[in-house]
């Protein structure tokens, strides 16, 4: 296969001014997902993103999503779905990506037009949507043409599932993907998602698992409104005195749930997974970088990515319906409403983890012997994930990054949720792999997000190689 | 006495259509201090007051007190301080009042033109300032006036004091208050303020104590900024989560303040003032509707009065810098402060609660081994006021309540502050008298504020009858 890369990482060289202006095009479209007066945009990103893929021959379809939940005067904006090659004799790979981005404006502190990609001498190459996720997405585009041009088979059949509502929580996409899986996604042999990023900035990774997340809200109730505490301050139960003490029963400084019975859900930790941290590039200087302090739990790196990734954590968020503005207020709130979440980890499934929560926290309420109201509930739920890293889509992964970066991968996972990753598991039965191509400085989400034009041309290169591995793995490892 | 005060009553009846047209008059000006752009009508508000006075014959001057703090770019309202009368062979009488009132929008849900008076079937006299405070200062005009038309002989010399900045602090006041304590206000040998309430509807009252309040953030910091819990939970201490724990420490269900010392500094209860509470009109189910709940900590009137007036309290009033809005949001807050505030009583002094409650928090803080850095301090602190009801200003007011309303006037004290009164008390050395016009659904602050036509009225007959008895009190008593 070697000869045939050679050809092609040459062909992406080459091609690379055309490559950045594609994504140039790409950042001037604001398809901003959130923002209801951009909506057409975000159509018109879409109907851009179908025409490239059709000048380069792929099947290609706009499918509508009906109308926005709570919205609707609004259309959801189509899924971009395609297919570029037919052939039964390759292994077909399901890609997803996401069209829509975060909202951006110049008075958030851009440095930049947000919506003009502005590349600067460090190749650094600023713009809304640049890493997240129009980058990796222009990416599977760029590998097609490459292939073309440089006149090499393409080695698998590809099939695309590209929308437009990431950034407002994929309004409508779980029961499309379950709708398609045994339909316009049924030759699917496995599935790679390109939309996170590198632990850090030097080492590429694969990503193979994410955690869970449950939602709760603590409401306590008491008076019919809000009180002077002057006039009523000692003569009634205040809601937010048995919520503070409440809320105080959840976790510990150092981060311990105290919630009975959940850590004996957490799968224990093996010697073989243990294993893979020891080598992962990270350092606690990084993890203190990013918290902007050195209020770390855990001295070690280890300890650190397995707080972050494998085990359960409790934050509590804040407190909806009690003084939170600047200055003094004496006011004793009516009712308050405190959220927390829990990020949940194999085997802590979604009911269990709610049914012992639920019981803490009445139970917790119940002590205060207080007269107020108090009520528990969990306001969304999403599941862990964890794919095996041993699956050939993995596997073929790995030879990839080694050859393209020339080194192994960290192979990680997140703390974070990315739902649509086990909804494609659950509704094709495949493998899934998160294969990222910008780093953990690219600013996803923030002011002057960027990606650097060395992992948008390499990761160009690593998605197609990626392609070729895939087609040469064997079916079992 | 009885003679003169009887024509003076009847002089109050015959000109009770004019009384009631002066306030209309004082209501059409909408002097709300707190917004910038009604500061014009404030000024207005106390030249009209200051040409009522001098058609009535008083001295009167308009005192500067500069510009506004924090808002330079506006005047203060004046002062309005007037003295009617100058007999060295008569007490002299300092009253106080103001004339700026609450914002009041029709949209906030006003049934009637907040700024318009209307007066309904069954004599309820809406508008903003009916009874906080305009419908008290002009009590003062209407006694004035009802004597010289009664030809009544005026019985003390009459001080006035009339600020506009009331609610908004009070600026600028109390320095003033000091200041002119031994030059305009030397004759004054008593303070009689008419800007609180009656504890129901039916009773009149004497106020002569007022609980203080001392008022505290504790600001608990770790990361640098926000983080996301995905990202980020379990691997760093959150102040959140300390600072529930703190906030948790601080105050039981029941409303028992938890730090240590608090208690012993409160003034035992004594028989005497014991005796006090099973007389005052007041029942569990005054309490229930005003709380709009059944969630009073105490089950008898005296204990729950007790609650209010002469025991401490505390209260959590939120947090600061914390997710705050409805819905979901995955937020570690990097800082966070909690509110709270104590409402002191006797003998509890500004600095040795501060001392208790800081060391208090510190040593909870402390407790917890957290990375996270804790500050606690004290925002602001005003004192208690408690003033002897054997004093010959409440023995005459209770006499003239008695000649008015027929009945004994509840001996009451008010969980709130109302810093003025503790400031005239410190700068004059003199007795301070609370005797309120308007009753307990007056409403003031709140939409659809009202005054009695029976409560102005014979508001009006009892500061006058005040006067003439205040007149008679021997001077010890
Ligand atoms: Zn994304
Ligand atoms: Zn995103
Ligand atoms: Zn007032
Ligand atoms: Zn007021």
């Amino acid at each position: 296969m070697a000869p045939q890369l050679d050809a092609y990482f040459k062909q992406v060289e080459a091609s690379s001014e055309d490559f950045i202006e594609r994504l140039r095009k790409a950042v001037a479209i604001p398809s901003v997902s959130a923002m209801d007066e951009h909506r057409p945009d975000v159509v018109k990103m879409g109907q851009w993103l179908a025409s490239e893929l059709k000048n380069l021959g792929a099947e290609v379809e706009l499918r509508p999503l009906g109308k926005q939940p709570h919205k609707e005067y609004l259309d959801l904006p189509p899924v971009v779905i395609g297919r570029y090659g037919n052939d039964k004799k390759k292994r077909t790979i399901l890609v997803y990506g996401h069209y829509d981005v975060q909202p951006a404006l110049m008075e958030d502190g851009w440095s930049t037009k947000p919506f003009e990609l502005s590349v600067d001498e460090k190749g650094r190459m600023y713009g809304r949507g640049s890493t997240d996720d129009k980058g990796p997405v222009l990416g599977w585009l760029n590998v097609i043409e490459a292939h073309q041009k440089a006149g090499v088979g393409f080695p698998v059949n590809l099939l695309m599932c590209f929308e437009g509502m990431e950034e407002y929580g994929s309004e409508g996409l779980d029961d499309f993907i379950n709708e398609e899986a045994k339909k316009y996604f049924k030759d699917a042999d496995a599935v790679c998602i390109s939309d996170n990023y590198w632990l850090g900035t030097e080492k590429p990774c694969l990503t193979y698992g994410l955690r869970g997340v449950n939602y709760y809200s603590i409401e306590i109730s008491g008076p019919g409104q809000d009180l002077h505490s002057g006039v009523f301050g000692g003569t009634t139960h205040e809601p937010m005195t048995d919520l503070t003490k409440v809320l105080g029963t959840l976790v510990d400084t150092d981060g311990t749930i105290l919630i009975k019975g959940i850590k004996d859900f957490v799968a224990p930790l093996t010697d073989e997974e243990k294993s893979l941290y020891g080598d992962i590039a990270f350092t606690m200087d990084n993890l203190y970088e990013s918290l902007g302090s050195q209020t770390g739990i855990f001295p070690d790196k280890e300890r650190t990515l397995m707080g972050r990734w494998r085990y359960p954590s409790l934050s509590i968020h804040g407190i909806e319906g009690a003084f939170s503005a600047p200055g003094a207020k004496t006011v004793i709130p009516a009712k308050v409403t405190g959220k927390f979440s829990i990020r949940t980890v194999p085997n802590m499934e979604i009911d269990p983890v709610n049914e012992l929560v639920i019981k803490h926290v009445q139970d917790a309420f119940s002590k205060l012997n207080s007269k107020n109201t108090c009520k528990v509930w969990c306001q969304h739920a999403g599941k862990w994930w964890v794919a095996s890293p041993k699956h050939w889509n993995f596997t073929a992964a790995g030879k990839a990054v080694e050859h393209v970066w020339g080194v192994k991968p960290d192979l990680t996972r997140e703390g974070g949720s990315i739902p649509v990753t086990l909804t494609f598991e659950q509704a094709t039965g495949k493998n899934v792999l998160l294969l990222p191509m910008g780093s953990s400085t690219d600013a996803a989400h923030s002011i002057n997000e960027k990606l650097d034009r060395r992992n948008y041309i390499e990761g160009t290169k690593l998605l197609g190689a990626y392609l070729h591995y895939v087609a040469e793995e064997p079916m079992e490892g």
